[in-house]
C-alpha cells in the first residue's frame, strides 16, 4: 500500500500538493479508484480513495481513520552533536526514526565540528523515514541550539549524558531508568563533552551513562541509545 | 595514538606499506621516535615505535604487545541479503564493526536486488571501522554466496533466522538464545525471504525470530540484531 505524508490534513478529503500528486499519477500510475494510505504525523493513519487523478491536484476521499496509531509507551527526545559530515546524523535520524524516537535536538556544544545545520534538509530524511517505516507519529526535530542555552531550558523525566571521560559513577541506560518514561539523553560531538560540559549537566540533575567498551562514533552511540531505550519499553 | 592495520606482522619489527608509510609521513607527520599502535586482526594489539621515517617504507620497532585484547566473550555471525543499494550494506559493516561482530556472510537469495558485491571494497570498510574503533580482531567477510549454498553449511551453536512473515512462533533474541554463545542469525532482502526459504530454515533447526512491531530495512534489522546479541552479552 503507498503512503503519502498529509500533515495539514483536517477534512473527509484531502488534495495532493503538486509534487505528490505528480509522484502518484505519474510515477506511481495509481488510477481513479485505488486505495492509498495517510499519515498526518501527529499519531493518526488514514485508509483513502483517489477519486480524481489529475497530475496536479490528485483528490483523495478519507474512508477509514486510525487516531494514536501504534502509540508509544514511552518518550525518546536525543540531543545529539551534530557531525562534521552531515550524512552521519542523517542516517542516524532515518535510523532512529525507523526504531522509534520521539524528539531530536542538535546541540552545538564546545567541540562540535560543525556549527550549522540545515534543519529543513534533515526534516526531509526523517519524513521519509516515517512513510517508509509507516509511522503516524512524525519524530519532532528541534533548532540547533548551543550547548549553554540547551541545559537554561527545564525538562522533565530522566536526564542522562554519554560521555567518555573516567568511568566513575557511571552506569547503564537499564539501571538508570524505569519503562514507560519520559528521556532526554544527550551525546556529545566527536571530542566527546568538554569536562565542564559534563559538571554543568551533572549538577542540572542529568544521570552518567555508559554505554559499554566500545568506542563509539557520535551517530552510534546515538541509535546505541535509540536502540536500548527502545528495547527496555517493548 | 595513531592506529595501523598490520595483518601480515610476524617479527619484533615491521615496515609499513608503501600508502600506510606515505600516510603516516606525509599526512600525519610522524618523526623518528613516535609511538603508533598496531592491530594484526587477529587479536594483537601492539605498541610500536618509529625507527624510519622513510616515506616508502617506514620501520617499526615493537616495544610491546598485548593478545587477546578486548577478547570477545561470544560469537555472533551474521547472514544477510545485500541491499539494493550497496551503501547501506557498509554503513552496517560499519556499525557492526563498531558494535561488535566477528563474521559476516552475504547471502543471495531469491529475492534479493542485488546479487553481486565487491567483498574488496566492503573489506576495506570494515579495517577503516577496526582501526577507527579500535579493535584487534578483524571481523570475518565471507564471499557472498546463494541461500541454498549457505543452508548447506554445517552450523553449530544457535541458529536464528528473521523474517517478517506471520508471527506464529516468533520469539525475542533473549528468548531463544543464552549469554556467551555462538549465534548464526539470518537477515532478509528488502522484500523479505520467501516462505520456501523460510521453511528450508526451520526444517535446518532455526528458530524464528521477530525484532518487535517496527517496519526494519534490511540493514536496520542486521544492525538491531547486532545490538541485541551484544547487549546480551554484555
Amino acid at each position: 500500500m503507498h503512503i503519502f505524508y498529509t500533515p495539514d490534513i483536517t477534512q473527509n478529503t484531502y488534495t495532493l500538493n503538486e509534487e505528490e500528486s505528480k509522484h502518484c499519477v505519474r510515477v506511481l500510475r495509481l488510477p481513479v479508484g485505488s486505495l492509498v494510505n495517510l499519515v498526518d504525523g501527529k499519531g493518526s493513519f488514514y485508509t483513502a480513495q483517489i477519486t480524481s487523478d489529475n497530475p496536479k491536484k490528485v483528490s483523495l476521499s478519507i474512508l477509514k481513520v486510525e487516531t494514536e496509531f501504534q502509540k508509544r509507551n514511552h518518550y525518546l527526545h536525543i540531543a545529539v552533536a551534530p557531525t562534521k559530515n552531515i550524512d552521519r546524523i542523517e542516517w542516524f535520524l532515518e535510523k532512529a526514526t525507523e526504531l522509534g524516537i520521539d524528539e531530536i535536538t542538535l546541540i552545538i556544544s564546545d567541540r562540535s565540528e560543525r556549527r550549522i545545520v540545515k534543519e529543513d534538509r534533515l526534516n526531509k530524511v526523517i519524513t521519509s523515514a516515517v512513510k517508509q517505516s509507516i509511522k503516524a507519529y512524525h519524530p519532532k526535530l528541534n533548532d540547533a541550539i548551543s550547548y549553554d542555552a540547551f541545559m537554561k531550558i527545564p525538562v522533565e523525566g530522566d536526564k542522562l549524558i554519554a560521555h567518555c571521560n573516567d568511568n566513575e559513577g557511571k552506569d547503564y541506560i537499564s539501571n538508570l531508568v524505569k519503562p514507560n518514561g519520559k528521556y532526554l539523553i544527550l551525546i556529545g560531538p566527536e571530542g566527546d563533552f568538554t569536562s565542564d560540559e559534563v559538571n554543568i549537566a551533572l549538577n542540572k540533575g542529568f544521570k552518567a551513562l555508559t554505554l559499554g567498551d566500545n568506542r563509539l562514533r557520535t551517530e552510534t552511540a546515538a541509535l546505541s541509545v535509540c536502540f536500548e531505550i527502545n528495547h527496555l519499553n517493548r
